[in-house]
């Protein structure tokens, strides 16, 4: 998969993926000499995403791919030439040529973890001109990995540990890539598995799934296959024309349903038939292709009662319009009492998957309790995040040369937070997280058992806090353009987010109107910002 | 750029970029015998976007390129195989192997038509397997590159054809590859330019940029540019040191602007100065690090009236902060009496350009009579489309084996339109459009002059209609694999989608509650829907 790996990182990770505005900044310094000077930026949100007070950061792995691979080639530096002033110092040019990362230096969070407003997600460090040029990219890659897991982490709050989600959004997405970031990603907030098959080639995502209308409406029932016949399961004993065994069944199903077996489709029933021969150990049906109770019900029943009969179990259906509880609730009656019937018990407890734009809304209504609904495939909603569709992270310079440097802007909001930090989350005796803490880098972490006293952030008095115990949250990933340690594999990130939500209060983990999450500053750093505030910054 | 064009169609143009069901559909197809039965498919969405009457159809030529480029390598046949029931034929990997798209054919509209609902943008036909594996990247390719270009029109339509707008949006954009679709289909809705880099290096999409707040806030005042010697304009005559010009010119528009010379922040000072030395003849500010007027504007002043003394002219001003019309009211009126002032008459002029979360809403009153804005940035709006992330594009079985297909389904608004069709446009005597009309591809196409009778769509009687003119709005573009016809430019298209609009009428082209525009049936159709509604489908 060598060759696939330099594919994909040729393809994602292209230094032109900028802003040009990098690039003419980059000659600004350039030319006033500081292309080499020390400096270091934070990337962090301002507000959690969807109205809630958490978001899961992601995107870390494909930002070191990006570093480690950065390099401008020839034709870049051309067309970048091409976008500058014609009378631009060639000699530029060349600092470009020779440009890498081997001098940036990434702390971040673990991907997975719980981030909270103005704590960075990532400080990186390094030469001034390539810092900057790293910002659009970093953000580009870090943004909507964390709001699409943010996402999935909400959707699989309101659907309880047990329903399985499946994403399927490819075709909604931003594009291929934004499909395959939305497929890694979802699964990373807590999905079980995706549609996408390039993310289960490329990242390893499971994938599943099953049938669409089309195959349904391709058969008008007079096709006749090639091989009809299907040998039984155990391998042994005559094959069976499973078309003609399924007509049988139908007949059978039909008096128990007291249907006319004229009404079921036969091009639908056709269609499970040419399914069934092709997966007869993965037989699901997708029933409302004409109609859910008259005609793909019966003729799924049909398929898997014949199959049944050369040892064969059907796993499940999928419903794709309608009132999707109501109907799995109806489903699930017609398999127990034809379950019953034929004596075939384990045909009641078949998976009913659901889907049709399916939101948070309409989840929480399908996970509701006494719902008979086992999966649910979520595409529109997890992977263009309606409710939020950007994350709005920011890419901010915190210290140059040693010296702290803070934006103050028109705008309050706007304002950044000076210096290079370090940041801890503070945890109560039951390891519930009581408040994430930020201070310079060169001050003493706090102290397990020891009062601090901090300022919340847009407080006018500070607090004080004794941690029963206290976690360092951003860790060296990158150093001098080395990895420093190996990254988690995506399914241990998922874990891992999983285990770091289960730790945050019941109150912050509220979809709507939840308590926030308190993020404070150490008393140095608030007298920082406030000393920078007052001269009108360094 | 040979090889920048097959790294650009590897990267994007993955078949396994396709959800899992396409491939068990495939199986499915292929065990039954039919894989290689003739097929059509129609892309097409349900309703327009943003609660407006129109939409712009994009994403042709990425389409063409996934679709010549089709092929399934080794690794790719090995993950599928990894994905199927271990006992499947190994015939069904030897059929993939080969797959390639030699026998699909493409109508569609042409980049940046207006398109309606229901109206297909993509007709694909060829063998069942193939054009159903096809459906998952072609609705990837086309919905989002429609959706934005349709954003960007409807943004181009509130800005009026005088205000530049520029795509600022990769740091918001779904991975790289959203960014670079976001910027390549602004660009072709109507937009002028774009920061991403990219999309000039690989669309052509004219790019620009100045400078961010890091910069400005990366200088304290204190460094020494290692040259601050620049030359006049004319290349005559000995050079000046910028930073001390300014200086000196700082006190004298401090003088006018009644402020304290000490006010203007020195760091900021400094990076004008530096960006002024590297870009002397495009020189722009950033006025919003610390505070517009008594700082950016000053220090912007400054640098710029020294350039002057040497024969350059500044070229604008960027504010991202605070109440953007408000402001660059304020900073206009200041440039005017400074260009009195000092007789400087062109500083009057100089493009202000503004940014900071403009959506529609911002665009309409940042547009409005009198205003002051030249130049507007949009990032998160045009590339997330957050009123409505996705167009819900649909790819539709209409007919197998030449019979027309329909899928019923619970829900009637998901009913398909069947049959293979053919789609006209009827506009009256002055070029306005009238409607689109589809009819079954056997039938004689609408002729200019005549009456004709027709349904419009969800309506319960039929209407007549006599247009004075008729275009076909399907144009073959592969045929049997072969592109026969070359495609238009980016740029072409970008013209083109303009040109489509101004003959919209103007009820049509309201953003918010306008009249919806009529796509009708022919009778023929009208009576094959009816007939197959009836018996349930074929």
């Amino acid at each position: 998969m060598a060759a696939e790996g330099d594919l994909e990182a040729l393809a994602a990770a292209r230094p032109l993926l900028t802003d040009l505005y990098q690039v003419t900044m980059a000659l600004g310094y350039w030319r006033a000499g500081r292309a080499r000077d020390a400096a270091e930026f934070e990337l962090f949100f301002r507000r959690c995403p969807f109205g809630g007070a958490f978001a899961l950061f992601a995107g870390l792995r494909d930002c070191v791919r990006f570093l480690r691979a950065f390099r401008l080639r020839d034709a870049d530096v051309r067309f970048l030439a091409s976008a500058l002033p014609p009378d631009t110092d060639p000699a530029f040019f060349e600092h470009l040529r020779a440009l890498d990362c081997s001098g940036v230096t990434v702390r971040a969070l673990p991907e997975g973890s719980l981030a909270f407003p103005g704590v960075p997600l990532l400080q990186v460090s390094g030469p001034l001109l390539v810092v900057q040029l790293l910002e659009t990219p970093l953000l580009c890659l870090v943004g909507y990995a964390s709001l699409v897991a943010t996402s999935a982490a909400r959707l699989r709050l309101i659907a309880g540990p047990e329903k399985r989600l499946m994403e399927m959004g490819l075709r909604r997405a931003q594009g291929p890539d934004g499909g395959l970031t939305a497929s890694t990603y979802s699964y990373l907030g807590g999905f079980d598995s995706s549609s996408n098959v390039l993310a289960g080639q490329l990242r390893g995502v499971p994938v599943t799934g099953t049938l669409a209308h089309s195959f349904v409406t391709s058969f008008s029932g007079s096709e006749v296959p090639p091989d009809p016949m299907l040998a039984p399961a155990a391998g042994e004993g005559p094959g069976v024309d499973l078309a003609a065994s399924a007509k049988v069944w139908l007949a059978r199903v039909c008096a128990h349903l007291e249907l006319g077996v004229q009404e079921p489709h036969p091009g639908e029933r056709a269609a499970f038939v040419a399914y069934a021969l092709a997966f007869p150990r993965a037989f699901q049906g997708l029933l409302d292709s004409y109609s859910v109770r008259r005609s793909g019900l019966p003729n799924f029943l049909a398929v898997a009662l014949a199959l049944a009969e050369l040892g064969y179990r059907a796993v499940g259906v999928r419903l794709d319009s309608g009132d999707l509880l109501q109907q799995a609730r109806e489903v699930r009656e017609v398999l127990q009492t034809t379950a019953a019937h034929f004596q075939v018990p384990w045909l009641e407890r078949l998976c009913i998957t659901v889907s049709n734009n399916v939101d948070e809304e309409a989840l929480a209504r399908l996970a509701q309790e006494g719902s008979e609904v086992n999966v649910v495939g979520i595409g529109t909603s997890v992977v263009t995040c309606p409710q939020q569709p950007s994350l709005g992270c920011v890419y901010k310079l915190v210290s140059v040369g040693g010296q702290p440097r803070m934006k103050l802007t028109e705008d309050p909001e706007k304002q950044t937070l000076p210096g290079s930090k370090a940041a801890f989350r503070l945890l109560g005796a039951d390891g519930a997280l009581l408040s994430d803490v930020l201070q310079l880098v060169e001050e003493p972490p706090p102290q397990a058992g020891q009062e601090l006293r901090v300022w919340p952030r847009g407080a006018r008095e500070p607090c004080t806090v004794t941690p029963a115990q206290v976690e360092p949250l951003l860790q060296l990933w990158v150093q001098k353009g080395q990895l420093c340690q190996p990254l988690p594999s995506l399914a241990e990130s998922r874990a891992f987010a999983q285990l770091s939500l289960s730790r945050l209060g019941l109150a912050h983990r509220w979809l709507h109107g939840p308590e926030l999450y308190q993020v404070a500053l150490s008393e140095k750093l608030q007298a920082l910002v406030d000393s920078l505030s007052a001269r009108g910054s360094p």
